[in-house]
């Protein structure tokens, strides 16, 4: 048996289990420190109401035989694939719900979705980026080129038509970085991927924490990106479900090009998946409702707050950031010139605080960290504090 | 962009798609009939009350800060893990947690355990067999080689030296023949993959209904097992999981060819998945329970007094078939010398009793049929009944 050489061709560890892993190595050295996580963006508030009763439910009617559910559609049940056509109706655009793929969450699709595509295709991914769509495609041997996202661009690399590329992963509002494409930028990366026959695969897992009316909550109101984007939501930073696990995909019908990618997708998804848990379906469902959109809503305000206590701190500082306004997180460059991994290790020492090192995330995060607006109020303002008094302000 | 090419390679629907269209074109255009479906492998019973009381009490966990859960475990929960652990003691095998990655679905885990693998590498199947080995291996274009299931092997072949293998699949108890190896027939595979260094995936999807004591729960039961077997479990079968969706699949970390496969794994599951929903594990965790275990022998018990049901009838009609005994399926060989479709189309409209026909395993399940157990009592006795009378029985 040959093994998948290309193991050899990523990082070790993950990103986010390597955070963890040293994070766990101090805590142990340390059990009397009290960490305040700012790492993984990993959410906090419990699910909201709306969205525990359909559970409950859910689990009741899978304990009685009338109401027992076993497999359901490959592609999810229509009632919710009908429910996140209503979400995007709601920013003009029509769906139809066979366009609608139930999954697991975000990232589980942003890695499967490469199986429709040959390995012989050249990726375009920005740097710094989410390191799923890097390991992803080395993993399955694909040519990687990068777009550089930097302070110059305002981490919002635009398109080059200089380079080739047949899929371009795209996440807007940004990971790492916060920084978020306007509908007018989002055309020309539209115009770009349809005059290079491309795919662009769009990760808009943060949408939820749009502000700026200028940026779109969906690829698909921008005109022809039905031609050529294909949309990967997720419900963990939207309604919480980071722990509960539920996601949706849009393959557009009209996205043709050689193939129907709309149908190698079900015929993909029929043969790998059997569809997501019925109850975690029905909490998803729910949090469609009015009563589910008033509690993510809530939530996400929470956030939103502890993002403006994050950058009225960082400005306190002198500490030049970005995101925080489309976005959950803030991208900061480390103070006093330190690395990534040096200023990581620094915050976890001398203040109990776990950032994200942006290194990690690619070549032009080194410099940078990555804090995430997900704590309380309280750890927010105490890791705050914290660094305040670290840099001795 | 370039489309993966090996989808024109397999069938153009998947198997169980195909009959559920057919099936559901019958029952539109007949609407009055009363149609029993013993195709697809979908549980009837409802989840036992251990299971439903656990997933209650982790759904209202999920709606207070406390005890609110995000991301969980790429691995799995340890409570999960170390009760599945607690599970393989009972059969004598000791397993470490580490060894144990939770899944959504032994399906799932099928096909995604092959990004492990270099695609040059060559594939053994048994033919028949369940068809996302075949599928998945294609879409990643490897090369693929059939060991002959028939009723001279009683539909189990062993191991020929003439050939050459690097993965091989095994299914046991058998889906779709319901046949199951003995431990000395299991030790003759792992000989054979540990002199071509190969790697055995094991599919033991059905292992709760086993009832012969030569026919083991597990592989590692077997001496040297744990070298060269990955074995991939599910609790849809087991404890009527289809629509909750928990699996898990155990990597040993014994098994070391060039690569510590344990950590590939890891790594993967790491980049390409985030671990499953909390409150699913917490109904899996259930199912290990004195409780659970007692919750889900019933019902498996219940499905087993359908199978004797459809061998006595079988038996009357003087239908040849096999399976049954260790597996909730049967395998009949169509009455009559009729094709796989032919006898599938005629249940279907003189019957309205839809099974699964044989050709969908492959070429060896030619002019053979699957119908299985998971129906109620009164329905099973009543496809029966018609069965008979479609005959002159």
């Amino acid at each position: 048996m040959k093994a998948n050489k290309n193991f050899y061709k990523i990082e070790q560890n993950y990103l986010f289990a390597e955070v963890a892993e040293r994070t766990a190595k101090y805590s142990h050295e340390h059990p009397e420190a009290e960490i305040i996580k700012m790492g993984i963006g990993d959410v906090t508030l419990p699910l909201c109401e709306a969205v525990t009763d359909a559970m409950h439910k859910a689990v009741s009617e899978m304990g009685v035989r009338e109401t027992f559910k076993g497999y359901g559609e490959y592609r999810g049940y229509d009632f919710l694939c009908e429910s996140i056509c209503g979400y995007y109706k709601g920013f003009g655009v029509d769906l139809e719900t066979e366009e609608v793929f139930v999954s697991e969450g975000a990232k589980t699709d942003l890695g499967n979705i490469l199986d429709l595509f040959d390995s012989d295709n050249t990726v375009l991914v920005t740097d710094p980026v989410y390191p799923v769509y890097v390991d992803t495609n080395i993993l399955a041997g694909r040519k990687i080129v990068y777009a550089d996202a930097t302070e110059g661009n305002d981490f919002l690399p635009m398109p080059d038509y200089a380079v080739d590329a047949d899929i371009i992963y795209l996440c807007s509002p940004n990971n790492p970085t916060g920084a978020a494409y306007t509908r007018a930028q989002l055309k020309e990366w539209v115009d770009y991927a349809l005059a290079k026959k491309a795919v662009i695969l769009l990760d808009s897992a943060y949408e939820a924490f749009i502000t700026d009316p200028d940026v779109p909550h969906t690829a698909y109101e921008v005109e022809d990106a039905k031609k050529c984007v294909i949309e990967i939501c997720s419900l963990s930073k939207t309604a919480g479900f980071t722990g509960t696990r539920c996601g949706y995909t849009i393959v557009p019908k009209e996205l043709h090009f050689d193939e129907n990618l709309n149908k190698l997708w079900l015929r993909r998804q029929s043969t790998k998946f059997n569809g997501v848990s019925y109850i975690v379906q029905c909490g998803a469902n729910a949090v469609f409702t009015p009563k589910g959109q008033k509690g993510v809503r809530e939530n996400i305000a929470y956030y939103q707050e502890n993002a403006k206590i994050m950058m009225t701190a960082l400005d306190e500082c002198g500490i030049k950031y970005f995101g925080g306004k489309n976005s959950p997180y803030i991208w900061l460059r480390c103070p006093g010139g330190l690395g990534s991994w040096e200023f990581f290790d620094k915050l976890l020492e001398e203040a109990n605080v776990v950032g994200t090192p942006g290194e990690g995330f690619g070549k032009n995060g080194k410099g940078y960290i990555r804090l995430t607006s997900f704590s309380t109020h309280e750890n927010t303002e105490e890791a705050m504090r914290r660094l305040k008094k670290m840099l001795g302000k």
